[in-house]
């Protein structure tokens, strides 16, 4: 089973002091980059893989979505998506995505946000997630970018010149990265990119767009700090299709 | 025009140093990982971008391609291709990939092998392919792989407790990159892999396998100190496809 470090009460806490725990959409930078992957909702059946809070599952809703289905490991999060967001045509389940059952041709759009790093078996996922999704239907996820989780010490290095890189290392050693994000002993799974294309390639989703998270001049205006996210990617957004019939 | 380094003759002769050079495909640790992305080539037009010295056209040839041209910014080179390896059914030619003008449905397969990353407009270069490419045609090549090109200072670094890692920045800083490589003021191209990719699917191309290049474990076997190979990408190889009629 996935780890359910969003249970963990000092995990949970930590995550809802976040911004984007706090705020929703306005308090995560990548989310403008990830609306423009999106198609028009309305109509559409939406399953989101990892929902946390509900943020999505309710804009998807106030989009005009003909259902909304979210799914979560975290009971304390389903529990906090349900009392704040409720809604007709938004159903919550607790479920592990290593494993869930999903229903077959029953969604236009695959929609994931920070989860699938997650997930060690991604190759029966996203077989899983083509299966489910309709003809033209899409895929639209977004993970810790690879450059971001391989490291040993994922963290800005300085040099004696005082210029900042970020130490690159291990990035084709593939499998868990154990890191202190909020609670001690958290669990990603680190794949190359190419490996992560390569396995949407072979559960026959093509790739329609592949976002190397940047954060804008908008942004880095509002939050100077920002600027060096421009020195290596954090976030990768990629947008997949299931052929039409 | 494309910086003709090349013909440079500091450059000339340290390129002409170099096992790729020297060995043709047993020389270039990547040249499996590029095989394993090609299709059998009885039959088929083929082009290769950046010719060289022509090792790749003259396998072409022995593989059984119909036929097979060659394009090179550099006089020297050709004229060592033309030398070496004459044949019935090879075409060099010298030519600007910048601007040249390919025709129209002409060919199966398009090769290229680190020369692109030197081009400016990718965009058009990337539609002119598209244009040249028969339905179901492929486009094959390897670049270096932006994470290699990016940083400022594109060398190993070692940290005071002697650990070894790649010093990423400036990655979104697409652009020029110079180096001092065989020669001063080598001028590359520095795209991130997520531009690179998406020009690809706005040409029209649809991706099939993106291939980060790691040595094998029979590679690193040979040659212990490939090892540091494992730590960042240093290739990038692409596979792509018009699509068929």
């Amino acid at each position: 089973m996935t780890q359910n470090i969003y249970d963990d009460p000092e995990f949970f806490e930590g995550y809802a002091q976040m911004p984007r725990s706090i705020e929703g959409f306005a308090g995560a930078s990548e989310w403008p980059a990830m609306r423009a992957l999106l198609p028009d909702l309305r109509g559409l059946r939406v399953l989101d893989l990892g929902c946390g809070y509900g943020w999505f599952c309710r804009w998807a809703h106030e989009q005009g979505a003909a259902s909304v289905r979210g799914l979560d490991v975290s009971r304390k999060m389903l529990e906090k998506a349900a009392r704040d967001f409720p809604a007709e045509g938004i159903e919550y389940m607790r479920t592990d995505l290593e494993t869930v059952n999903l229903p077959v041709v029953a969604f236009d759009l695959v929609y994931s946000s920070l989860a699938l790093h997650y997930i060690e078996d991604l190759a029966s996922l996203f077989e899983r997630i083509h299966t489910a999704l309709t003809p033209g239907g899409r895929l639209v996820f977004s993970i810790e970018h690879p450059i971001y989780m391989a490291p040993q010490n994922p963290r800005w290095s300085i040099d004696k010149n005082g210029h900042q890189s970020w130490p690159l290392d291990s990035y084709f050693l593939e499998g868990p990265r154990i890191t202190h994000w909020l609670a001690p002993g958290v669990v990603k799974q680190h794949r190359t990119l190419g490996t992560t294309l390569n396995l949407l390639l072979r559960a026959n989703l093509s790739i329609t767009h592949v976002e190397e998270w940047r954060p804008s001049p908008q942004q880095i205006a509002a939050r100077p700090e920002m600027i060096e996210e421009l020195d290596r990617p954090m976030f990768l957004l990629i947008a997949a299709q299931k052929a039409s019939l």
